[in-house]
């Protein structure tokens, strides 16, 4: 009965192209797979673009908003959690999710990365960046994926999934 | 595109009789208009009554967990979101409901209308205890409704949404 | 080692004259007792007032704010702890006390009393409010005393640490 | 009045005896510049030592837990706010220090290092870790100095704040 959560991470105005279109992409697929996409819920960059892509899958999307209020939310949330937290909130997002993905890399996507990584979530890395990927994998070799493309990512998510008992 | 999300608080293993089956006929009714379901996610008492109701009648629900991890969850949320934040996470019940429905009293529903009137939500107070409605009708005026029956309490409610500006 | 915390909640901008020089008051009597005085840290109101009046006394004061930055908090307070977690950092205010004393009420110190009652901690009531005084004691006779002075409130306090086991 | 706070963060368990004995120097060298220290405030590692230290200078002493309640907190720590928010914390550990040192590396100080940058804290890394230094360097130039001593990290932070006007 209860939905599998899966977590999208990554830069809000500092986004890339190639994060944004990732990310796009990844939305797509994680509606595809049935799966809820939960983010951070904003209205830019990472966050938006994985919205953007669930809803034009027929997905559901949950965002965890680091706000009170109504502004500055995603057009593609669906369901708008309001934390007022700032980013405490980011322990929320990483503790909700049966799997994360970071696309792209800024310091609030690091601190939810690390967070997960402490939460024993599987985690997979998008992104090119050469730092990142030793850095994390430096921290961790048991949870953290390189991943090369949208659709790796999401595959070897299901086998993470699949690994924890959980039918993806 | 986002859904309207009601929050329904009230006590967990203190939960009356009355207060679990109003609980399970208002997540039905609250299913019936479309709307969300928020709770606290556990599955003891009004929170767990509510979803059940709201599964009943095919409706999506959200729980707000105080806990990091998968136990104690109710079996009818379909959307599980961890806080480990304890009674912290109450704030975030209120700020994420467009209006609330406490269902009965206890210390923990106490401080979520408390936190509901500083919010400036509409808030309906289903219960019979009569400090209760007088504590906090005298708290505020302004955003309190004392509610007969779950039929009462929805129709309050989407008074206020209108009011509001949100189409419920 | 580890010092004894008496947390003074009340309204900010909401605080009648009474409330304010109850707060100073208490403040005092905190400091006196060689206790750390614990508020909501804003530079208004109830916190504002139990901080100078511990400062006057040489005291050490603790504000827990609900921002993220230094504005608006109080001149009195010396170790300033920044949550950024709105009405939800309530809970930390509680759960670091080792007692609370309420002065006044509103929205806020009523979710802060409620807070309290479910962390199941010593609490007084210094209000003349009767509404309030009959819904907490309602809600719980045992962690409930209601005051009718400053000095009543720091003697109850007293009583309920040795009880505890805390030599204050 | 206010007094200036400087963060310890590093592993808890899993720290090195270097680490260790830096933050144990770290914590004297706080306490003789007259700075509260804040740390998690658990009794293990990097957080203890540094907690240990500055006892031993007759420093004042701030810790800020994950947990509720009075278990597990290091015997060093003066004053203990409990959040009960796990790690979710670590931003209020970050907001609330005008500096921040980083003694050692591990998931949760990552994630203390990102939500630093985030908010634009003055950052030492004291730790020989190459991945570590590299990562945060790319992340952020400007807020980021990666010390050789504990001496050095405190001749840094002083500096930082005085350039930021807080005469330490």
């Amino acid at each position: 009965m209860r939905k599998i959560i899966i977590g999208v991470m990554g830069p809000g105005t500092g986004a890339s192209e190639t994060d944004w279109e990732n990310a796009y992409t990844i939305g797509t697929l994680i509606a595809q797979e049935g799966w809820v996409l939960l983010t951070g819920g904003r209205n830019v960059g990472v966050m938006d673009a994985a919205n953007r892509g669930a809803k034009s899958a027929n997905g559901l999307t949950v965002g965890i908003l680091p706000d009170a209020g109504d502004s500055g939310v995603s057009d593609a949330v669906h369901i708008a959690i309001f934390t007022d937290m700032g980013s405490a909130r980011n322990n929320i997002n990483v503790l909700s999710s049966d799997g994360v993905i970071a696309c792209g890399m800024g310091a609030g996507t690091a601190s939810e990365v690390a967070l997960a990584l402490k939460a024993n979530k599987p985690i997979v890395l998008l992104t090119q960046d050469r730092e990142s990927q030793r850095f994390f994998q430096h921290l961790s070799h048991h949870h953290i994926w390189i991943a090369t493309s949208p659709k790796d990512a999401i595959a070897f998510l299901k086998q993470a999934l699949t690994r924890r008992g959980k039918t993806p």
